[in-house]
């Protein structure tokens, strides 16, 4: 049965693959999975139909044979599991896979994304200058332990994983700051992953969203 | 094998259980497998020795068998998956269990502990008095969302589940302010996950560590 996801009908990124059912689309790539996408404005992701697949009102969600996920890591963690391609074959290495995962969902997204909330939030406050750099180095003493770790590698550990898919993902919404400036590892890392023809395809279908609805 | 874990050896937290070994610690109870323990200062964990452990110098580890993980997340998902008690049989329910350990590390915990680091890190600052409503406004829109989905059940989809252990883990963090209280049911969640022997074993495992270097 071909899963559904729910995307942004109009996602505040503008096309820039930023929202998270880009990560969706990406993993469900890799692995070769057709889906459809269900679009949601703001309104219809508060409603009780939507609250009821997402108890956060948020996207994405993940539909598939009568089972209902949301929360990106789970829904990508689900779609590792069923298919090949994005978890190794070996028991520790796949638990270490699922570890650069949860790193990249619980250690290094939190301080990117509260300098974006930061951004929305309390760009208007009179401190919003004075706290931007030590939500900075926050977020640098992270990029640089991750830096550190992945060395001269491709990928954290092994071959390309989910771990890797997610990492990337989460520092992609570094891309508009020049934070990732100071970690040129990083940058390339982030640049050999989106090279990957199957990032390109999810790239381009949320992007399609974005220009159909400015066109329609 | 015994697996070990590393905890903090002075906890900042003196014993309160909020330090990320609790949670390991009651994942171990929970399916009744024992484990040893490794201490480690604030300087050891920063050391190149912990640092091959853990890329971002923190606790907890685990260790058993020449797997080494990190992240509390990927821990406890790997002790679930290797031991019965912790996720459901079923396909799909396993599969809503790990959502909800993704949604406590993700959606639930990220503004609760910036409020917490915003009390270590910003609590001399000027606009320090101003900004806490708006962290407090974040963390009750998540625990409003939270609660309108357990209603009157006693745990989040089903039996007690890995999903339930993450969730009270990181409701805990709250303890220590009035957010709770303007949530009863969730009050009531994280009592009742805190009654289950389990979790007065993993409690008081950690206790003893504090009151251990206190005489020692």
């Amino acid at each position: 049965m071909t899963p559904t996801i729910t995307a942004f009908e109009a996602s505040p990124d503008r096309g820039r693959g930023l929202a998270r059912d880009t990560r969706i689309r990406w993993a469900l790539e890799e692995v070769g999975q057709p889906y459809e996408v269900r679009l949601l404005s703001f309104a219809a992701m508060k409603e009780p139909a939507h609250l009821a697949l997402h108890p956060f009102g948020q996207i994405p969600t993940y539909e598939e044979d009568g089972l209902v996920l949301f929360e990106s890591g789970a829904i990508i963690l689900h779609i590792a599991e069923n298919h090949a391609g994005l978890l190794p074959e070996d028991a520790h290495a796949r638990a270490r896979a699922i570890a650069w995962m949860f790193a990249a969902l619980n250690t290094v997204e939190p301080p990117i994304v509260e300098r974006e909330a930061t951004g929305y939030a309390e760009r208007d406050k009179s401190w919003y200058e004075a706290r931007l750099p030590l939500l900075d180095a926050r977020i640098h003493t992270r990029l640089g332990e991750l830096a550190a770790r992945l060395g001269d590698a491709s990928w954290l550990d092994g071959p390309f994983s989910a771990g890797d898919l997610m990492m990337v993902s989460v520092l992609q919404r570094l891309k508009s700051s020049p934070l990732l400036d100071k970690h040129p590892a990083l940058k390339s890392y982030v640049a050999r992953a989106e090279a990957r023809p199957a990032f390109q395809r999810a790239f381009a279908a949320q992007l399609a969203v974005f220009e159909g609805r400015k066109e329609g």
